[in-house]
């Protein structure tokens, strides 16, 4: 396929997309829900075309050889359909965010100033080979008046034709036009330039996956971009911390699930809380967890003898290792820590654990990231555990939505002004 | 100066904003306010230094053959600078929109999760040769607690020297640091590219000005960009309108301020609403608007004998003329008139002038643009004529803050979460 036509492919469907925005954006939350159930039906009902076709995505990826670890998020079970498709029911019982009144302004000279939540228009979502990432987008995205524009890695081609097939199947019977869910079947990494740069039939980019993906996104994007997911996470534990918070939380935060956005990778230590550094760091590697600190932290752990960790680098800093690796620096002041966090964190999720309120104001106040926790674990930033009862990523910028996204995330507003006749 | 000097030096400033923000993004509102008059009072008491300034820049323009609509917003009066200065002083009686808690949740497990307003940080402007967006900007960023980085157009470049020397001057009295106000003193275009790629200095960018600043701004920026002010703005009078209304409407529309982003451009005319062409017509021709129009406007004006108006192309809809220019449409229904607005317009400000509610809920509720009023002027898209007291610029793009943008806009929010402990 040329340059030309590849261009008009992505395009032909973005604008297709755009064109049932439209009849989406204005539609009842009953025709919305209806239709979202309907998907999640189609979903089971062909269940099988979905395992054949992911079967053989999941053979080629062994060919390839795709780590196991990324084959395993391209695998889909019964179980993992079932997700999916009780993921769509939850979004149905969620209230619609479309068509709320944010503020009214009544002015001087009699005009009424509406501020109105609507959908964005058309969403792109650019993601790796996840293919539960299909179904959830769609989801989001319907139920908030968007229609979805979908590229995701092309491992998962055959199960996101697959899903997509079966997700437009359900719309059939509903209000929703079919052309509200568009897959992006063309693995040309140039498909994805056409979709962010079409400005004027696009109005959001969300890419979710590694850094490479969304650093890349951002880049050749001329649609706005919602920056989600890198999170360097610290915790950081005062001189005046109830240390046995201090170990769950440090424990909790590195070691229930390495691999996520909001897992701690360094653990910075006041100097005063030395004597608690040689147990924690026993318990992490118990738990097969690998420590890297300054000299201060070897110096404290050397006294001790028995526990022998390597050197933590300036790039060990810099590192989100979404592993079991943890570097640990000590501090000698919580203005140490904040520094420390201003210049390696990427404005994600931190943590202090302290009793001295005085200590805990300061970190809340002065550090700049999404969500800043007092005495619990950076792992709860999720859209499931705020409560938003959904959730489409984790903004790490700062426009518009900052943290964990749900349904309201996914809308804009207007303003909409009601006159007699008024001019200037 | 080489390309790594620029950059350093860019850098430098942008960095040292940075280091300013950290402070005044948690400095009590008294403080700011403080400083702000300060900076009032500096202005009026350097003004012979900056007339001087202003003047050379002036002379320099008319040299360059500079057109003099583009000098007449260069030029710095007494009652110019008065009005800065009453700006600085309408920003200080403003409620501080920073701290504020916008939403709290409580989880079951005993989070308590406070979604907090909270500056940017570092805001880039970058403008052109309109020294009063010099004084505005810093005015409205230092009142939300961020620190901003100008670059205005190099015709202005010893007035807006001059500003911020005198800025700086009344801020080295107060608690805000000097360098939260900083000057990009270099000419090269290079030194707007380098501002709006230091994603990680800078947290926002604002362009303010034609088209082709605001285009080149958003092709090359990584740091999120407020797209603002292109607006390419339609009336539609419905066959049901109110037509003194809708004459008083479009006249104000068109021709109280035709240069400004929220004038209107075209004017959609039902086929019943004929008879009132003739009216209109005459009544803007005589106000010196050259008025254009499709095939149907020129036979229903035919008919009249004497006006004589040139034919709309596309390139006429398209086209935002900020010029007594007027393109005519007459449609054949209101969802002609929603389409053609779909296909040209820019999304700012649309207007329906009718007295049919079905019709105007219709257009309000589908139309797609920041402001969509019924039955009045879409010359209201203002931030003062909305009553926000301030405006930075008018959002024609839907992330974050659509419309006119006063403090709050300047403002991003984190989440502030207090615990006991909890884990997951």
């Amino acid at each position: 396929m040329s340059q030309i036509e590849l261009k008009e492919t992505v395009l032909a469907k973005a604008q297709a997309a755009k064109k049932a925005a439209r009849v989406l954006g204005v539609m009842p939350a009953d025709d919305k829900n209806k239709a979202l159930l309907a998907m999640a039906e189609s979903l089971w009902k062909n269940r099988e075309s979905i395992f054949a076709a992911n079967a053989e995505d999941v053979r080629e990826a062994r060919e390839n050889g795709i780590p196991e670890t990324r084959i395993d998020r391209l695998v889909l079970t019964e179980k993992r359909l079932q997700d999916m498709m009780e993921g769509l029911r939850q979004i149905v019982e969620l209230a619609d965010p479309v068509g709320e009144t944010l503020e009214t302004i009544e002015r001087p000279n009699g005009l009424l100033i509406e501020k109105v939540r609507v959908p964005f228009g058309v969403i792109a979502m650019i993601y790796e080979s996840r293919p539960n990432v299909t179904v959830d987008a769609a989801g989001l995205a319907l139920k908030t008046g968007n229609a979805v524009v979908l590229r995701g890695g092309k491992e998962a081609l055959r199960s996101n034709i697959a899903l997509v097939d079966a997700m437009r199947e359900g719309l059939a019977g509903s209000r929703i036009p079919l052309e509200a869910v568009q897959l992006i079947d063309r693995t040309e990494r140039e498909s994805v330039d056409i979709l962010i740069r079409a400005k004027d039939v696009v109005d959001l980019v969300i890419p979710r996956g590694g850094a490479g993906l969304i650093q890349r996104v951002i880049e050749n994007a001329l649609v706005p971009v919602i920056e989600t997911g890198v999170g360097n996470c610290h915790v950081y534990v005062d001189e005046a911390a109830d240390f046995d918070k201090a170990t769950r939380i440090v424990l909790n935060a590195k070691t229930q699930r390495p691999s996520v956005c909001n897992a701690m990778e360094t653990l910075l230590v006041h100097e005063q809380a030395g004597k608690w550094l040689p147990g924690i760091v026993y318990a992490l590697q118990e738990r097969g967890v690998e420590v890297r600190g300054c000299r201060k932290t070897q110096e404290i752990l050397g006294e001790t003898q028995c526990l022998d960790i390597s050197f933590a680098t300036e790039e060990d800093y810099a590192t989100e290792y979404l592993d079991l690796i943890l570097a640990i620096k000590v501090v000698s002041k919580v203005e140490e820590a904040i520094e420390h966090i201003e210049r390696y964190g990427t404005r994600h999720s931190e943590a202090i654990v302290t009793e001295n309120q005085a200590a805990a104001e300061k970190f809340l106040a002065e550090v700049d990231a999404a969500a800043v926790y007092h005495n619990a674990s950076t792992r709860f930033t999720d859209g499931f555990e705020f409560g938003f009862g959904a959730e489409i990523g984790i903004s790490t910028q700062k426009l518009h939505a900052r943290g964990p996204m749900g349904l309201r995330e996914l809308t804009s507003y207007k303003y909409i002004i009601r006159g007699t006749g008024q001019t200037r």
